[in-house]
């Protein structure tokens, strides 16, 4: 039963690739624990980006609009999907939200997943990449303990980088960690509080969305 | 097929429970988030208990010996269940790992589950109570976001209340919400760093065993 929702899921990731490569859309799913920080993160880009990438934002959770109404404070369009009972995101509710989306002009798509470490890392949605948030209040092991889910990152985005000495977090130790669940990904260490980090973020977007022109939309 | 998994769930769930009161265990199971900080408050909370309560733990994760490792220091016997790609704990896993658990002279048995503030909520393992562990670094708004969590908890712990001045945590909004989505719960605001209200929590945990002591067992 897990196997075929799986294999649905699969071939609708591919269709909405499709889709968003043939509107030239960069697509970002964002994912991490509950209360890592994404949201502020996904506001204080958008920000950041300004003129440069114009940006939409699909935001998935299991109740409220809180979420979507904070993105809105950033000026861009916002979808919210609810879940209900659902504890990740699926392709085919990334479809339906997208026809809610008004595409004139955007440039960049992030789609914000559930709170969760554990399912949403099984289910494509057709992102062209995966960012990973960890939040320094979480703890250093955390990528040891959640093999799938960093397995899985392009991007491991280390969040709240201004309270580390706060909770004595271990930068290397962290470090380390990530590099041994996920040895290819990029890591920016980052603060959506006091900006840290964030110049690097967005030119490391602006390099994507400039590379994901050149490629070929069905290769 | 998940309907028919949580029925066979259940009915291994009050074969556990019965289990548990044939022997006057007085049984947790923890929640939260991943980093919320369970780990840490279980070691303290058994140091902090002592020779009044024998305690013994079982800890689910999906990799690592790690949490294990760190809740032998505390002295009590420590059986982990890994789960693999599982994203919650099961009735029978509990079953299973308790024949690996010496019982002798136990009074208190403490589940860790999964972090995972999400999928474990339907998965009743034959527990007295639930514990959800919310951190002041998570933000105030979880309760709201997350409601089968807080709406299925007996008591709600706000860990690591020695950061709220440095997360800027606001603590009326906070229990404002808790109230919303779990108004039955009991709530205990605590530091497993400092030991704020830990003696409530050990003066309550002695209470709950008491009153366990003098219950129909099969009732």
């Amino acid at each position: 039963m897990r196997a075929a929702i799986l294999d649905k899921n699969d071939r609708l990731a591919e269709r909405n690739r499709g889709f968003f490569r043939a509107r030239g859309l960069l697509v970002l799913n964002f994912l991490s624990s509950p209360g890592s920080g994404k949201t502020t993160f996904i506001r204080e880009s958008v920000r950041k980006l300004g003129p440069d990438l114009k940006t939409g934002v699909i935001v998935g959770d299991l109740a409220t609009d809180n979420d979507a109404e904070r993105l809105r404070e950033s000026g861009a369009p916002v979808v919210q999907i609810t879940t209900g009972t659902v504890c990740h995101l699926e392709a085919e509710m990334v479809g339906r939200a997208l026809k809610a989306l008004d595409l004139t002009g955007l440039n960049l798509l992030i789609i914000e997943n559930v709170g969760n470490l554990v399912c949403p890392a099984s289910y494509d949605l057709g992102e062209d990449l995966r960012i990973v948030l960890l939040s320094v209040t979480e703890g250093e092991d955390k990528p040891l303990k959640y093999p799938p889910m960093f397995q899985s990152a392009d991007v491991v985005l280390i969040s709240k980088i201004d309270l580390a000495q706060a909770c004595g977090y271990d930068r290397d130790t962290a470090l380390a960690n990530i590099r041994r669940a996920a040895p290819k990904a990029r890591v920016f260490e980052t603060s959506a509080k006091t900006g840290q980090g964030m110049d690097a973020w967005r030119e490391f977007l602006l390099q994507k969305h400039q590379e994901r022109q050149s490629l070929d939309p069905l290769a």
